[in-house]
């Protein structure tokens, strides 16, 4: 009898949990398209075909519900950008690049927004971007058989990371550079900062 | 006479624009040592033996003032690193970096707020923030001997100006590397994009 209460209680916990999820996928692709002010809650839960009421009972406010899109938006590049670059070899890197590129792609406008402030300044918001990035610095070095990387190479790395991001950006503000060059140019970066700091792995050198 | 009333006119303008810039070095100042929500008008009024009134005469709120504050240093950025790096050579890459890490350091606290959000995201000053990174990028382009860049050297330049400010805020939070291998890496970097880009300058190659 407990054991079903439990089993019963733990099944509506997860459709609560399933529930937010789909919202915050919903709300990842509202973002995509609309800026945050463009949004209002009405909007949000007219696309979610719920009440304003219920989208209330998961997040007290749109700046709490947006905050839970970019942490579930970030750990998306986080994971795609892990299954693609696998090890230390090139194409690892033209990998994770590809993926990378990809959700700067699909999210051009929430990309550009988070990054260049706005709303995306939130401090809640920029530490979750600090997550991310740290996540990714941590994940190359790890990759490169370091697990606690000099103070020089975790520059390096953090300050790569800030390349591909400006780039990116100035990418997506111009289009005037075929992807191809980008990714190759953010690739040669890598390497020359990995050449630089003396952890250019056996693979490539 | 109507000379005179113009000099008089011209003189009265001139005490009115330096009484200004005086003011902004006095913010840049208080700025440097205090977030922008720890300081209210009243302190910078306070700080600057003025009241609240003539404060408000000047700058119609806090967040105007401020803006024109960090526009002052924007400006100071630009050019003490325009007058450090006179040249396409090494050492001019080397005095420029000087210069920008000088600036980062003597305003380290507003100089992560304005790169890492809060405040610093309001739209005008990033952009701001954007058009001293345009005025940095055009100078080496120009130092190279390039009018108008192409787009894979202009987006190599801004790149790695997003490696320095990341590289710096990094630096900034940690201390744990010497100004002097923050320096190189940033300046290795620098030869890098313009090797990658095919804009290595005689000077060096």
């Amino acid at each position: 009898m407990a054991a079903a209460r439990k089993t019963a209680r733990e099944r509506a916990r997860l459709q609560v949990d399933e529930r937010r999820a789909q919202l915050l996928d919903l709300g990842l692709q509202l973002f995509t398209d609309h800026t945050y002010d463009e949004l209002s809650i009405d909007d949000i839960a007219a696309a979610a075909g719920i009440s304003k009421g219920l989208l209330y009972h998961y997040w007290p406010s749109k700046r709490d519900f947006y905050v839970e899109v970019v942490r579930r938006a970030a750990g998306h590049l986080v994971e795609r950008t892990a299954e693609a670059g696998v090890d230390a070899s090139p194409d690892s890197l033209l990998h994770g690049l590809d993926a990378y590129l990809d959700f700067v792609e699909q999210h051009a406008r929430s990309f550009t927004a988070v990054m260049r402030g706005g709303v995306g300044s939130d401090t809640e918001v920029q530490a979750i971007v600090e997550a991310a990035r740290t996540a990714i610095a941590d994940r190359i070095a790890s990759r490169l058989g370091v697990t606690t990387p000099t103070p020089v190479l975790r520059t390096a790395l953090r300050g790569w990371i800030g390349f591909v991001e400006a780039a990116s950006l100035d990418w997506l503000a111009r289009r005037d550079l075929p992807r191809d060059e980008l990714r190759t140019l953010c690739a040669s970066m890598a390497l020359a900062a990995l050449m630089t700091t003396g952890n250019l792995p056996d693979t490539i050198a």
